[in-house]
């Protein structure tokens, strides 16, 4: 893995069209990143009229709900549907030599291989919802591709829109998007489960913002492991025990509270 | 629960003289935030002579480890030490008509009933390691007292470090101090987990970053219902399997990812 660098003046100059194909959270917040820098999409495939309406009007572009009416003079196609949708689009296409890529963390790049002679993967690793507009110069954008021209492509195209350009392989994708399934979508779980518990104490969740906020930017400056507070690293099992006495009418609350607890005081060999 | 406001004017002209009984992370913190709001501590006790020194001359305040040489005329004694040392403590001083109040999440009110006449909680709601400096100002006190007289003096001392005071009773207290056990220090140990799963194939932490920073954000700004992205809110069957795979070589976590997969797959009735 290597961090991407380019000349800027070089990135300004390039101009890619682009068909994409997806119109979700990702498609749409990818899709307005490279117009604001320049990028022509030229149209916006989806699956429903509604949605592939709404993100061609949002991105000045034509739209299209047909697989056969693809644009055929693209310089890349990016794929930005569900996973287990990849592959039956991929087959209703003849792709000939057009650039393919798909953008989802956990599938191979190897996926492409049996459809297309150019492809790779363009996967900006963020947390993305439709109508929350994200600040793109920051996400890292993980590329691979199946040759060097290829990739040399998917470099240029990425750092048009970000700083935090990276060559990574499928397997290390593969693992990074494992990681942010804690780091995101448990973590944010778990906000979940202390906006539930503060509210049936009648206390708002406004409370527990200064912390959520301090707690990430810690980790950040510092390392979670040194930033570690709590009753499980202080092997308080006064506290412990009256939580989860606290957590009676929540037994999944319990098994997750004591299993964490004891993954902690071995992580830090308590 | 209500949110305390006050005359800044007022808050402004309020000086206490005070005795700080600890010299750990929250103890500093809590120092260095009312010396700088022009409260004068008189004197840090802690059981260590290093610690006590430490923060003594950091707050420009006596220092001393014996209990029975406490100044006898500050305005408020404020305990800062383990949840397990506040009853023996309390228990080795005759406390008089001294007001004492104890800093601790999970601790009752009632743990200074026995020993003290006037007393009170004065629970600064956040993450704090000893050498981060934080913004007291925006930090949620939960205040609680046992009588009026002595709310209204807790209320003008948390008024003169933030602008975030609440007058909070135990039970609720103590479910804030649980929920933060979620929202903060088991977040904390999946950006742990998360960091050994990056680094494990040579990736860097410092990818996950940006991540970590917008989703905290995002639960913040939306809410984290409305947050939640990943497999499991797709339900993506194929994804989770595929990630229990990839984790054969750590059963604890595999156990963490099945048990929290289903609970938000649960939780948004999937």
């Amino acid at each position: 893995m290597y961090l991407l660098k380019d000349n800027f003046a070089k990135k300004k100059s390039l101009q890619m069209r682009i068909c994409l194909i997806g119109a979700g959270n990702l498609a749409t917040q990818l899709g307005m990143a490279l117009s604001e820098k320049g990028h022509q999409v030229g149209q916006v495939w989806s699956q429903t009229s509604k949605s592939a309406a709404k993100l061609g009007t949002k991105l000045n572009s034509s739209y299209t709900t047909e697989i056969d009416s693809l644009i055929s003079d693209a310089d890349i196609y990016i794929i930005a549907i569900r996973d287990q949708s990849i592959a039956p689009l991929l087959a209703s296409y003849q792709w000939g030599t057009k650039l393919v890529v798909h953008t989802a963390g956990s599938i191979p790049m190897s996926i492409l291989e049996p459809y297309c002679q150019n492809f790779g993967v363009f996967y900006p690793f963020q947390t993305f919802t439709i109508d929350k507009k994200v600040d793109f110069e920051q996400i890292p954008v993980c590329i691979e591709a199946s040759n060097s021209q290829n990739l040399e492509i998917l470099s240029q195209l990425a750092l048009s829109v970000s700083q935090n350009v990276r060559h990574i392989h499928s397997g290390q994708r593969q693992q990074i998007h494992l990681a942010a399934v804690f780091a995101c979508n448990f973590v944010n779980h778990f906000y979940t489960i202390a906006k539930e518990l503060t509210e049936e104490k009648g206390i708002g969740f406004d409370i527990l913002k200064p912390l959520i906020l301090e707690t990430a930017q810690k980790a950040v400056n510092q390392t979670p492991k040194s930033s570690q507070t709590g009753p499980a690293i202080r092997n308080d099992k006064a506290v412990m025990e009256k939580h989860l006495e606290m957590l009676a009418g929540h037994p999944d609350l319990q098994n997750i509270y004591s299993q964490i607890s004891q993954r902690i005081i071995h992580t830090h060999k308590l």
